[in-house]
């Protein structure tokens, strides 16, 4: 029998196991060698199995000790399907949905469970705020000079430091700074393609890539992907002739939160440099995992320089300074050629103020704090969605990040949701953002970015009570 | 007789006679009124006699008492003639001498006459540093969230009250700021063009607009540029068929200092607007007039939205911040759009602390002082030039801004000074840089916004001495 159809197969019958209560929270499961005796199945398998659990939340391994049923109280929420985007590239870009929902970034007086970012009152900004004012002063005529073409130095050096934590080994100068995370996907695709070349991606996507993808002229196919595993990889085989560039989030991809296997990503990465198709990786959630490690890059499985890796502080620490990085690979040339075209270079101020903040490890201390934060509200969502929104609801399972995707039943369409919602303060992004398909009318993304408080809970129960209506 | 050339006719001759001292520096000239009658011309024509001699900085002109020899000492150096581009748009980028130019920014070592921005000692920057302290404290969260998209309320209501300095009327909504003066240029060029359109632009311009239009696979018609008036308009007539949008620096453009007479400001928006051709304006040098007052803009004779108006403090302020604005006309939703897309929004720190410091009034202040500096600048270098360079050597008459424009002997090539003259630690723009095509090679660009100091001096004549080998 085919080992990928076993492991899910075995798979499926535990998840379906802890799910009726077969197995209680708590409990112990049985080993990976009794598994192996038990059904027949080598060593390797018998880890996918755990592995598949683990990534749905629903277990969790104890070092030296093995693997435990959970003790989230959601996982009786059904996880959705794998996605099924069409195998053709296509263009219906839902413009007018997008600009409505971002027009309302930066409203205070809204619930804004649709910005993709941590809320300000889970940043470290006074601190930020006294580096931001070192910084000028440090540095040469209070930063108003040109920073190098390359950026901050000091920010590069932090930044290849920290790679060691995902696996990584960059230097400084394999760094180039950008003006955030979107700036380094838009220079990586710039470097990478021209106008009528098609690139792969997961489904459901970052709208931002979607249109970033179609500003630049490129077609866009998307991916099956699976809510806690990511791309498939045999639909990422198929579609190798057609593809120029690949891009993905592999950890904690928004909408999903999936985060792929160490494994699926080691087989992408040689999957693409066998085909000569570069892989843009970004990282922006990466140092977001509730887990209990930072999960591997696909850039750490890299050796010909064909992984661009980009990254930025967006998401952990400032939204609003507009600091990211790319690490470009074999295509730096061209990077810092199309940075010093479309910005000559970054501000100084803000990145200088990011790197001397990395240094002084209070950013792990921070992200320590942030994650926990996180991955409590994940479940302070989850348990109200699970009381609160109507039957048959299904939820993803982050396993990081700042995203929760929510289906509804299939009669419901989240753009009228989304009105609904709107009137009473509360700003959701309705799933049919995340595609250029006519798909996911039924779905919408959550940020659990924001501090869980009696008022957000009672905006979601009130969010339950108007999905019933549809 | 066509009136083109009359007045040319004699302008020429006029200038030909303060050249060789016939009137003499300080001297009266006749008036509007006695040239019409000595040579039988229109008042119009006598006046624009008189512009295209202030243009070429060979008078002045004092209020309420007429025209006088300009006191320079340097007006003996002659002008470069007008540009002669090829009528066919071309493609061949000079990547590596611009990079290698480009590489050699923000090193200290180097007497920096190749990068166009002021240097850190002619800028108000203990003042910026402490805008920037008290930005961060005064913004929500310390300005680590998102940004309203359009961007800093504060800077915009400063830059729509400005506008007024240069006859526009602008108001805060007109506005959205971005990354500084090429991002402002690059996104009006997305929202504008695709790839395959034939964008015109001044001859010689500015590298970074040419890759710039490059990297976005345009088509790129030099235009024949006139050094103290700009682009020739009847070249510009005869492109119309050919073209999709203009992009221009009508004030102190770089490399030349050319500015358009207002006459062909208004001539050039209704020549563009009755063929529906879009007009990019850049602006980032107006603030910066030698003379007595500052210069309108294309947008001030615009009526339909047609005209894109683009501005920056890069040249000002602080290079460094990256802080720049579009007036995108009736292209607003686009140009949104664009910016959330690549960038998601602008830095809030840097954006507020500038709209602050425009606020207190230092920045005029400022302006005067720097406007004195770079007047002083200019004519310093131009002494210097006519001492110590080749014979013959030429240059341009900036009216404002930062650039001086060189010409040597038909036989120098400035890509073998660039190579000489680093060798003594001087990094210049060499002219092919400037071009898409063969021509300039005997041409440089001087940036006149270092501080003048001995030292500079003799690295002025050191680069006279060595131009003198060529």
């Amino acid at each position: 029998m085919n080992r990928d159809f076993l492991y899910n197969e075995i798979a499926g019958r535990m998840a379906h196991q802890i799910r009726n209560g077969v197995f209680k929270a708590g409990d112990r499961l049985p080993s990976v060698r009794a598994l192996c005796q038990e059904h027949g199945i080598s060593m390797n398998t018998a880890k996918r199995v755990f592995v598949e659990l683990e990534a749905q939340s629903l277990i969790d391994s104890r070092p030296q000790s093995g693997y435990y049923v959970s003790s989230l109280p959601y996982y009786r929420l059904p996880l959705p399907g794998v996605s099924k985007p069409s195998p053709i590239a296509k263009d219906r870009e839902p413009e007018e949905l997008i600009s409505k929902v971002y027009a309302n970034m930066g409203n205070d007086k809204l619930t804004l469970l649709s910005i993709g970012a941590p809320s300000g009152s889970l940043l470290p900004w006074p601190r930020l705020e006294r580096e931001v004012a070192q910084a000028a002063r440090g540095l040469k005529d209070g930063g108003t000079g040109y920073a190098p073409l390359q950026g901050s130095a000091q920010l590069r050096k932090m930044v290849a430091i920290r790679s060691l934590t995902w696996g990584g080994r960059l230097v400084d100068d394999d760094l180039i700074t950008t003006n955030g995370g979107m700036d380094a996907l838009s220079l990586a695709l710039m470097a990478l393609t021209k106008p009528g070349d098609t690139i792969a991606i997961e489904s459901p996507c970052y709208p931002g890539i979607l249109q970033l993808a179609l500003s630049q002229g490129l077609k866009v196919l998307e991916l099956p992907t699976h809510p806690t595993t990511g791309i498939e990889i045999e639909a990422l085989k198929k579609a190798i002739p057609k593809i120029k560039v690949c891009l993905l989030i592999p950890n904690f991809n928004t909408p999903l939160g999936s985060c792929m296997p160490d494994e699926h990503k080691r087989e992408v990465v040689s999957l693409l440099a066998a085909h000569n198709i570069p892989l843009i990786e970004d990282d922006v959630y990466g140092d977001l995992y509730y887990g209990t490690r930072r999960p591997k890059c696909c850039k750490s499985f890299d050796t010909e320089g064909d992984v661009i890796w980009c990254g930025s502080i967006s998401k952990t620490l400032a939204p609003g300074y507009r600091v990211g990085w790319i690490a470009p690979g074999r295509y730096k040339a061209q990077v810092l050629k199309l940075k010093l075209v479309h910005a000559i270079t970054s501000p100084s101020v803000t990145q200088e103020a990011v790197g001397n903040f990395l240094q002084t490890g209070r950013y792990e201390q921070h992200l320590r704090l942030l994650r926990r934060t996180l991955q409590d509200n994940c479940q302070h969502y989850m348990r109200t969605i699970a009381a609160h929104f109507p039957e048959g609801t299904k939820t993803s399972r982050p396993q990081g990040g700042l995203a929760l995707w929510v289906e509804l039943g299939k009669q419901a369409d989240t753009t009228i949701l989304y009105e609904l919602a709107l009137k009473k303060q509360i700003s959701i992004a309705p799933g049919r953002m995340f595609t250029l398909q006519d798909q996911y009318q039924n779905c919408m993304r959550l940020c659990t970015g924001l501090p869980w408080t009696v008022e957000l809970e009672s905006k979601l129960k009130q969010l339950g009570r108007m999905a019933k209506l549809l």
